[in-house]
């Protein structure tokens, strides 16, 4: 066995934990430091044993670390962080502002391919493994229609815009499938689909001390973009029916290719997740994609990436003598 | 645009017979020739324009062919054709006897790396697109356990299988999963399956003139490795029937990894097929990978390769900035 993958986290929040939960369950990696902003000392590694330093001591240690794992926000943290760490480490990060790669992919590229870092940019499942099912539908099937449905799931950006309107105190918010579209689509018939049709929107929401409920409705089933294209509920709750029955966050959903071969023949392809942790599983797939990214730098393959660039065999743990004789 | 990708066919059964249907869905491809034991004149090209030409012109015409896709069977074909040809050719195959994959893949790349040449071998559904699911559900959950459901549909080895049974004059026979073990599986509870618990096998038999039913069902039920381990069902029906009813080839099933990242949260990933087609959706793989295996050859990665080897991008007509920009 050769020596392990050393593996650190930049960003502890939801997503950096479940960095540091799916690393315990890869033997060939190890987690050799978590990096904060935050004051070290106040963050609570699941190992005891696990470094803690502060996000500047990152520069002095990059001798120490094989892969960075980036584990901030798209928002606020990567377009920054994105280039300057992939200047310095080999990286992954989760970058999911769609309209935004492109220029975060240059800005990553210019960073590392000078310096001879590996730099693999929106892993995670969607952008991820449903970006994989959506190029791979159309290349199998190029006469046909794709369709990715979410949900049911709790929307992170959403639930963030429910909790900006006035009189709220609290809330989350589930995207969830048509069941009928799904149906639909499934069945082979290539529907064309309004956004309406494919998806309804289910707030749970706790009302601010004497905030009108009608109001804070309008406000939320009306709101540009996140809500108004939507058929939306909401349904008011007590703040301790919000923390007791939905502090987990569930997501999933599916992305289906429905084509034809031959005028006689429909093909069918449909790629689904059912994730009791959206964050945990997201974390699972960058540390999938660390390996790969420590492999590809090992090559001497430097810049950016992308998973569509990555052989699926690059992110097992196994040779591909193994992958040959055990799974193909 | 750059000049098409010159694809031939060695083969033209089922699976050839695809692969040209399939070439007329990829605008970026053209196919220069069709290559046959049988006599040339014999056989129909799809396009009225296409040369036929017996297999042994291939030999002369290694400068007009990019990829060549090998469309023979794996039992009687591709163990002599594979390597031989993979020694003048870039070429793709379905080599799908799983046991000997390792052996064929040493052939294989003993034939075309030093002769630089780029040769895929075992593409298609399973192995294909199945085994990537496997080893991408494996890396991303390492706790877990992985599922492969067949069918509902027609198993060909099986079909043949019957057809040998003294008394039998023609017949078919279905996989079928077992609804309540999928559902088991999908729900998250990861059920250790025996062979009979997964799958039933439905048989529709014609049987021949004076042969007895209940010994042609015996027969059938009891065969070792085919049937012995199933429930199987004998459906005994005429001849217009079986021609009427039964000669579609539909397939398909599901690769399921169900894990956990954390003690509270399971995972489910469901890669799924429902495919009017057997023999036309493995085409279209074969030719989505004929067009990886022409950049890797422009790359000048030259030997044998298998789907764990390949990026998904270059399975897609598109560029890498275009796939950045349109699917992540």
């Amino acid at each position: 066995m050769t020596s392990p993958i050393r593996i650190a986290i930049a960003g502890h929040g939801n997503l950096g934990r479940g960095v540091e939960a799916a690393l315990t369950r890869n033997a060939d990696m190890q987690l050799v430091g978590i990096y904060t902003r935050r004051p070290p000392a106040q963050l609570q590694p699941l190992a005891a044993g696990t470094p803690v330093h502060g996000m500047d001591a990152l520069a002095g240690h990059a001798d120490r670390i094989d892969v960075l794992i980036l584990c901030g926000g798209s928002k606020e943290d990567l377009p920054q962080q994105g280039p300057a760490l992939a200047a310095r480490f080999n990286t992954v990060d989760s970058f999911d502002t769609h309209a935004q790669i492109p220029a975060y992919f240059a800005a990553v590229d210019a960073a590392a391919a000078p310096n001879r870092r590996t730099a693999l940019i929106s892993a995670g499942w969607d952008p991820g493994m449903f970006s994989i099912n959506r190029v791979l539908g159309e290349a199998l099937l190029p006469e046909g229609a794709t369709y990715t449905f979410w949900g049911k799931g709790l929307s992170q950006g959403h639930s963030d815009a429910i909790r900006r309107v006035p009189g709220v105190a609290g809330g989350v918010q589930y995207t969830v499938p048509v069941p009928t579209a799904v149906e639909q689509v499934r069945s082979g018939t290539r529907p064309t689909l309004t956004t309406r049709q494919k998806h309804t929107r289910e707030c749970f929401v706790v009302l601010a001390e004497g905030a009108d409920a009608d109001t804070v409705r309008r406000a939320i089933v009306s709101m540009p973009h996140y809500f108004d294209e939507y058929d939306t509920t909401v349904t008011f709750i007590s703040a301790d029916e919000l923390r007791r029955d939905h502090g987990a966050m569930p997501h999933g959903g599916f992305v289906i290719r429905s084509g034809s071969t031959s005028a006689g023949s429909g093909q069918v392809i449909e790629y689904g997740l059912k994730l009791d942790s959206n964050p945990e599983f997201t974390a699972s797939v960058l540390v999938a994609y660390a390996r790969a990214v420590h492999r590809l730098h090992q090559q001497g393959r430097f810049g950016a990436f992308t998973v569509f660039d990555v052989a699926p065999g690059l992110l097992s743990p196994k040779s591909a003598a193994e992958l040959r004789a055990e799974s193909l």
